[in-house]
C-alpha cells in the first residue's frame, strides 16, 4: 500500500507541475480590430465637417530622388472611431489629453442589443436591456468598458452617410436616426456601476431623435467617455476581453479619432484558463483522500 | 514515520496550490504611455507641415444650448509620434492600413545608446551597439519592437524644433542632427533578426546628417515598421515589456500619427511570474525524496 500511494503521490505531483506549466502560457491572445479606416466619403456627424485627406506625394520626389508617399489629412477631432472627452460637453472636465492612461482600457463588455430595436430607428437602450444583460452574463465588472450593439455599423457604414445617418440630409441634425442609449439608462450606468466607457456602433451615443443631448450630458461629466463609431461588434465576444480605446494624443482636445481593440483572452473567455488551477486542486484533493484512507 | 509524511504531503499539496493560484493573477499590468502630446509648435520633419489646431467650439452654443468644446486638426501623417508604413518608401509595399493588426504589437526591447553617442549629434547606431545589447539581454526576441533611447527626445523635445532637430534652420532637411540607425545595423536586423518594427526618440530613423535616406530603405520594403518620435524611452525597461503602436487607421496612409505604449508585466520583468512554478517545482523533488526516504 505504501508504494501504491508513494506512485499516487508522484504522479499527482507530476501532473500538477504539468498543468501547472500549461496554465501558465499567455502566448496568442486574439486581437480584434474595432477601428473603422478613414477615408473620403466616411459618414460625419452634421455639426462637423467632411474628412480630408490629401495626397503630397506619391513618386519619385525631384527633391529627395527615391519613391516616397506622403498625404495630409483634415478633420473634426470626432471622426470615424473617436472617443469623447469629458469636456467636449463638461466645462472644467478632462481634455483628451488629461484623461489618466489607465481611464483608456478596462475589460470588455459587449451587449447585444439588436433583437431589441426593432423597427425603432432611433431604439433607447434602456436599464432593462442593461439588467437583462447581467442577468445572463454576470454584473459588469468594475471598470469595464461598454459597447452597445446596435447592428448599425455593421447594415451601414460602407452603405455612406444617409445610410448610416438615417437620413438624405446629412447636414441637418435633427433629421438623424439611429439607436442610441436611453438618459435613464446612462443615469442607471453612473449611480449603479463602476464604468469607464461606453461605445457604441452608431454616429452618436443619443438616439438619433434627441436633440438635448441627455446621454452625452449625463456620462461625459462623470467621466465615462464615450466611444462612437466602433467597429467589427460582431466579432466581440460578451465577456472575457480587455479593451483599449487609444487617441492619438490631442493637447486640450475635445476627444480625438483612435485605434480602438480589444484583446480576447480565449482561454479566460472560454473558461479555460482556470481549469489546469481547478484539476489540480480536485487532484489533490483526491490524493489526499487517498493518503488519509 | 506515516503519519509525518502524510503532513508533509498536505502541507506541500496546499502550499502548491497557494503559490498556483498566486502565479496565476494577471492583475495590474503597469502601462507606460510612450506618445508626446499633439500641440501647436511641435517639432515636425522640415519636409512636413506644421500641426494646426483650431478651436471651433468652447462654450455655450446657440445651436446646442448647452457647454459644447470640439476641435479640428490639419497634420501631415508623419506628425507627432508616428508611424511609417512600408509604401512611405516602398511602391507597391503596405499602406497603412494593409499592415496586419498582429504587426503593430510584439515584444519590446529598449536599446539604450546614449553612453554610445559621445559629442556626435549624428551619431549611427551600429550593428555592434545591437550585439552589445544581446550580450547583456539575451537574442532579440522573434516579433520584437525595438526602441533606441538616444536621449534626445527626454533633452530636447519640449523645447521645441530648434532643439530638437539640431538646428535653426526648421525647413532645411540637410541640416538636421539627429542620431539615427546606421544602414549597416538596419541590413543586419533584416538580415539577422525577426523584428516588426525599429522606435525612435528622435525626429528620423535615419542620422540627421544622411541625405540618402538609407534605413528607412532598408527597413520598410523589408515590412520593419518605423516609429519616430517616441516618448518617455526613459521609463521603458530594457525587457519585459509588450509594445503597442496604435496608429489611427488612415485609408492608402504612408503612416499616421499613433498610440504608443508598453504593457510591462512587472512580475515578468522582474522574473517574479516563474517563481511560483520553480518553489512547487523544487518542494515537489524534496517531498518526493522524503517519501522515497
Amino acid at each position: 500500500m505504501a508504494a501504491q500511494r508513494r506512485t499516487v503521490t508522484v504522479i499527482t505531483i507530476l501532473f500538477g507541475v504539468l498543468l501547472g506549466c500549461l496554465g501558465r502560457s499567455d502566448d496568442d491572445p486574439r486581437l480584434i480590430d474595432l477601428t473603422w479606416t478613414l477615408k473620403i466619403g466616411i459618414p460625419v456627424h452634421p455639426i462637423y465637417p467632411n474628412y480630408t485627406f490629401t495626397i503630397i506625394n506619391r513618386g519619385v520626389t525631384g527633391a529627395l530622388g527615391v519613391y516616397l508617399e506622403s498625404n495630409e489629412i483634415y478633420m473634426s477631432e470626432h471622426t470615424g472611431t473617436h472617443i469623447d472627452a469629458p469636456a467636449h460637453f463638461a466645462q472644467g472636465a478632462w481634455r483628451l489629453d488629461q484623461i489618466p492612461f489607465g481611464h483608456l482600457t478596462g475589460p470588455g463588455v459587449m451587449i447585444d442589443v439588436r433583437d431589441k430595436i426593432g423597427d425603432n430607428p432611433d431604439y433607447p437602450v434602456t436599464p432593462q436591456d442593461l439588467q437583462d444583460w447581467e442577468r445572463e452574463y454576470g454584473r459588469i465588472p468594475d471598470g469595464a468598458i461598454l459597447m452597445l450593439r446596435t447592428g448599425w455599423g455593421e447594415q451601414f457604414w460602407e452603405e455612406g452617410p444617409a445610410a448610416y445617418l438615417g437620413t438624405d440630409h446629412t447636414r441637418n441634425a435633427s433629421l438623424l436616426h439611429s439607436p442610441g442609449l436611453h438618459p435613464a439608462a446612462a443615469q442607471w450606468i453612473v449611480d449603479n456601476r463602476d464604468v469607464k466607457a461606453v461605445g457604441f456602433d452608431t454616429i452618436s451615443a443619443d438616439p438619433g431623435d434627441s436633440t438635448t443631448y441627455e446621454t452625452h450630458l449625463i456620462l461625459l461629466p462623470n467621466n465615462v467617455l464615450i466611444l462612437e463609431n466602433v467597429a467589427h461588434l460582431d466579432e466581440m465576444p460578451p465577456t472575457g476581453s480587455t479593451v483599449y480605446a487609444m487617441p492619438i494624443k490631442i493637447g486640450d482636445g475635445s476627444g480625438a479619432p483612435s485605434r480602438v481593440f480589444a484583446i480576447v483572452d480565449d482561454r479566460t473567455s472560454a473558461g479555460v484558463t482556470t481549469t489546469p488551477n481547478l484539476i489540480f486542486i480536485v487532484t489533490s484533493v483526491i490524493m489526499i483522500i487517498l493518503q488519509a484512507l
